[in-house]
């Protein structure tokens, strides 16, 4: 009764669980240490003129809505850094943190955020705490972005393993 | 009778293999190549005095007892950064690598180090040889920190998939 | 019927989806912006003559078979960083992108690299799109490696979890 390869049933329109939550970067531009939420902890390779090399590291606020002064739900604890010559693209890992009455415990996320494309996945490789052992999909959309200062994503989080 | 997003029996208590081991980290100052484990890659952004955005390349002995000098039992070879304005905390991403007669094989993990807790759950997203396919959950418990200098952590890894 | 830690059936000689492909990294010298397809975004740390924490982003042709000449059928983008003081060791982290009308997806992989070895595994730890929440090894092999200036790995794919 175990299918070799398959064994489960896992539909991709069928989550165990599903958040839909918002992240808001808003870089250290050298004089905004008070409010910035990440910061580049490297420079960009002059091999291009696309930040191919920059590595960023950051505590991003998480919230529920669009909105960047909505209450935090979680904060993404990681990093990207941009990969392409070409264009803008990045990639990305990091931890989503939750501690609030709702959710407590974290799910990790990993993956390319190929940034010309309206959706891309990445892979939530695993949980903890109420997230326990998950696993599943994570949606990036680009909500907005102003310059170099600030970004928003909207991040689709699929679990299709949950225990 | 494969129930839908949870298929399998799991309980965080029940795992099916378990190992403690300790972490030691020797940082590197600048005159201490021959003992250091690990070096900075980055210097910390200006952003805070909590060392955020400094990365940390490690290939740190592991240990099956609390002392540094113990006979290694595999190494840990990976990084972690600093990501927090306010006090120190870390991301983790590293692999265990383990060959000696009692285990041949890798297992790989990630998560977010939160230092302020007691302990602090990242997730085990794979392993090989020994660890073939496992995943699970390590827990992180801070034993020892002597400034700049040295760190040790209690590695508490459950793994809850094993074949 | 479920079996407590081991209730699928996996074996290392069974993979449900197998591909060889290669990997092919120019690092950026300073004045080859145009083939270069890496570059290092941080400094060796004066810790050993073996590049100790110098960390590499790439964005590299995937090939089917091991010239670096043939079209590629995907990109590899992500991450490698030396670990080791006493001789070459890395660590790797990316994403293989397949956009093509044989594939479409990502495959996400990290683990350590212990060039070394003529073989070693890393943990295939998701996937998307034709690959939707994948799980696996990918074997590295060093195909060939001149100097500073190009390294090409064969990578073996397997995955044991497909959907």
């Amino acid at each position: 009764i175990v299918t070799h390869g398959n064994p489960r049933k896992i539909k991709p329109n069928k989550p165990c669980k599903h958040l839909t939550v918002y992240y808001h970067d808003i870089i250290f531009s050298g004089n905004n240490a008070a409010n910035a939420t990440s910061a580049a902890a490297t420079n960009p390779a002059n091999v291009s003129a696309t930040n191919f090399g920059m590595l960023v590291v950051f505590d991003d606020p998480i919230t529920k809505d669009e909105r960047l002064m909505s209450p935090p739900v979680a904060r993404a604890q990681g990093f990207y850094f941009y990969d392409m010559k070409t264009r803008y693209n990045a990639w990305f890992a990091y931890t989503l943190v939750f501690n609030s009455t709702e959710h407590k415990g974290t799910i990790n996320i990993m993956g390319a955020d190929m940034m010309a494309e309206t959706t891309r996945d990445l892979s939530v490789v695993g949980g903890t705490g109420d997230f326990f052992m998950a696993r599943g999909i994570a949606t990036f959309r680009t909500m907005e972005v102003e310059g170099a200062a600030y970004f928003r994503l909207q991040m689709d989080i699929k679990l299709y393993e949950c225990y």
